[in-house]
């Protein structure tokens, strides 16, 4: 939908609300994908959500409901009353309705459940014992399986049951006398296969499965790296419990390149709130840790007042000294945030990446500190002044290469997310770092600075 | 795999080279998954992955090349005869086919045409004409289709054939006379149709498809809000021309944020080189750009020479309004540049969510420009510096957080990069006016300030 329609169609559903034309915006809903009521969801205000999505049959309110972002969601959800809720959710697979009754108030889910027929509430129940963000949170029970001396009859069979209860679905999993995971059938096999053939004869052995507790990072990863649209997830006794699908696993990636780049930028929390004060909040964590370590830096300048006073020139070239350490730290951060994400970087790796990252930084550093220096020696008419800065520049951009690497990785080995790592930390050890060589620098080079 | 696991497999791979064990070592090999060889491959030298890749079975080799990264395979693919390279391309499907030979040197890609199958070549060819990051570059031109007259039992013979020649697969298409999609078929439902049946009769018929010449972007977020695991492509008549799957999807969406990361960074295409001097070159022109707003600032402060020297407790707090406005602006543009890549800000909304962030920017501003000027006032025991110091803050937080806003939604408008901008030009605009507005207070308030 271009930017163009879903303008268009927004102030046409307004002009419908604001005339309550009930039965003609019923029947517009209904036009649509559910994917696309949602995104038009996602632009009308709480009060026209909860209006629409009355009017939506359960069976399409529980497929929107599905698709809407967490927060939208989040924010129909309070204004739906608990019949409703469980009408709606009764009609969802388990993985979604495990996904919707957990972001409900805990009294307000129990009663969803209470009313909800007694086998899809015990199922959700089930999966809500698993810890978050693990595989067995992120999987449905819904799937096909077959033992493995049936027949493709009877596969077939169990298919043809399938069909009118689960969505769309691409493998039959087999499972031995103990239920446990022995192999899979692609459905192309099966259409191809004679009906009295055996499935353990047919199957596929070499099935990637996922355990329960997987966390569900390393489950996107292996989709990822295995290419699959499906994976089944076993239990520690390696029987068939459940089945992710690749749907899922892209919101995951989505979620966990998101927080990367917002957790650099202190703005993960604030991604998804609405409220300005809430906003605020969010990113109150990292402003906090810029003021103290901008309150350093200025007590560091305080103590070389001194120096500072006898030669004000030095004042010019703080802010390009500070900046460059800062930027070139965020860039090694990033990298080495982004590779260990891709899993491109392995923490024993740590030495030879830092000695790289370090050379970078000296081709850099030499470069960046030539030009300033020469800047600043031109600028004054004070050849070691050029030498002052761009000595300085040179160690300052080094320290920041080394640490932009260095800090991520050994942060990862410590089992602290990197991503956090990567923002204030560095930006506030690389400014303290480059105003203390470079000031440092300048008082002892003073006498030969102002002969 | 664990880390600890690779570690291990990796040294006895080593040894096992250095003792030219070839056929241990060639049966090793074919115990891993693919996905697997490529990701030990991915941990030696070029040295060490040639040879090991000469020990491949064509087969499993197309695979593991499929499987490597895009900078790893391009080290490998520079090693590889045009013989061997045709006939491990000759295996995959045109999709991978294209990948590969669009990464060869101009000569090689087309000695390996020349040496593949006159008909997988052709296919190629065609694709190639594609524009890069477009659906038709991204599509493979193997695909089930059925004509929709067919019946069930035409479809399954169809599928017969396929399997043999394809990988997976999870539809059947259904075309018309003239070749135009009309359809499509799960083959669940397949499966569960008596043979006799017509598929006219049991095809869905609103089926999502993309046009060839869609941006791979988004092409990505269509499978994400459809929930999807393979797309039929059309050309401009709606005439089936190939089909993309998921797992190229997910690779263009890995691209997609790492980019957005990278070029906040201004890292975009140091994260896929190895030499040390392309890293430091793919990293440069941010670097640049730091430089001369460095450069700039400094000469602000050059022309507040005087002020400076009138009051000199004035250079403590440069730093802390300079880091404090670039934090606060990269906060911003963050929350932005995932808001539009996420489809959760649209660039009609611009003005709303300029106002929404100046909001928090006035809150931040309160509070940060209170704190540090308290400091000010007390540290100098001078409330006047207070106030000119917190009033500053106040002021830079506030054009940073509207800066950080306005500039990437402005970008997007202009059909440029959203990421780009959030960089270099935010960060050098709030440096720049940080300083002026600190600078000008200063001066504007000097005869109180020193009195």
């Amino acid at each position: 939908m271009s930017e163009e329609t879903l303008k268009r169609i927004l102030e046409n559903f307004r002009r419908y609300i604001r005339q309550d034309q009930k039965f003609l915006l019923r029947d517009l809903l209904h036009t649509f994908h559910p994917a696309d009521v949602a995104s038009i969801l996602s632009h009308m205000d709480e009060e026209e959500v909860g209006y629409l999505f009355e009017l939506l049959e359960p069976e399409v309110a529980s497929e929107v409901l599905r698709e809407m972002d967490e927060d939208a969601r989040k924010r129909l959800l309070r204004r739906l009353d608990p019949e409703r809720l469980s009408e709606v959710v009764g009609r969802m697979e388990s993985d979604d309705a495990v996904e919707v009754i957990s972001e409900l108030p805990q009294e307000v889910a129990s009663e969803v459940l209470r009313e909800m027929a007694p086998k899809a509430s015990e199922e959700v129940r089930e999966l809500l014992q698993h810890r978050e963000d693990t595989a067995g949170r992120l999987m449905a029970v819904e799937v096909v399986a077959v033992h493995q001396d049936d027949t493709v009859d009877q596969a077939i069979a169990a298919i043809r049951k399938a069909v009118d209860e689960m969505g769309e679905f691409y493998y039959v999993y087999v499972v031995d006398d103990a239920g446990r995971l022995v192999g899979v059938l692609p459905l192309a096999r099966l259409l191809v296969s004679r009906s009295d053939r055996k499935v353990s004869e047919i199957m596929k052995r070499d099935v990637v499965s996922v355990p329960e507790d997987m966390d569900q990072e390393e489950v996107a990863q292996i989709f990822r790296k295995y290419d699959l649209v499906a994976v089944p997830v076993v239990d520690e006794e390696g029987r068939l419990i459940g089945r992710i699908t690749v749907d899922d696993v892209m919101e995951v990636l989505e979620e966990e390149t998101s927080e990367d780049i917002g957790r650099m930028a202190g703005t993960d929390e604030a991604i998804r709130e609405e409220a300005v004060w809430k906003i605020a909040g969010a990113r109150f964590p990292w402003i906090l840790t810029s003021l103290v370590s901008g309150l350093i830096s200025g007590s560091i300048i305080g103590a070389f007042r001194g120096t500072i006073g006898r030669f004000l020139p030095i004042v010019v070239f703080i802010p390009i000294i500070t900046a460059m350490g800062g930027n070139i730290g965020l860039q090694s951060a990033s990298i080495t945030v982004r590779g260990l994400a891709l899993g491109k970087i392995d923490t024993f790796e740590l030495w030879r990446r830092v000695l790289r990252e370090a050379k970078v930084g000296i081709m850099m550093g030499i470069f960046c500190g030539g030009t300033v220096g020469l800047v600043a020696a031109i600028w004054n008419e004070n050849p070691i002044f050029g030498i002052v800065v761009g000595v300085a520049m040179l160690g300052a951009i080094l320290v920041a290469a080394t640490m932009g690497t260095l800090v991520p990785i050994l942060f990862r080995k410590l089992g602290v997310d990197p991503a956090i790592a990567a923002g204030p930390f560095i930006t506030m050890s690389n400014d303290i770092t480059g105003l203390a060589i470079y000031l440092g620098i300048a008082t002892s080079m003073m006498k030969w600075l102002v002969e």
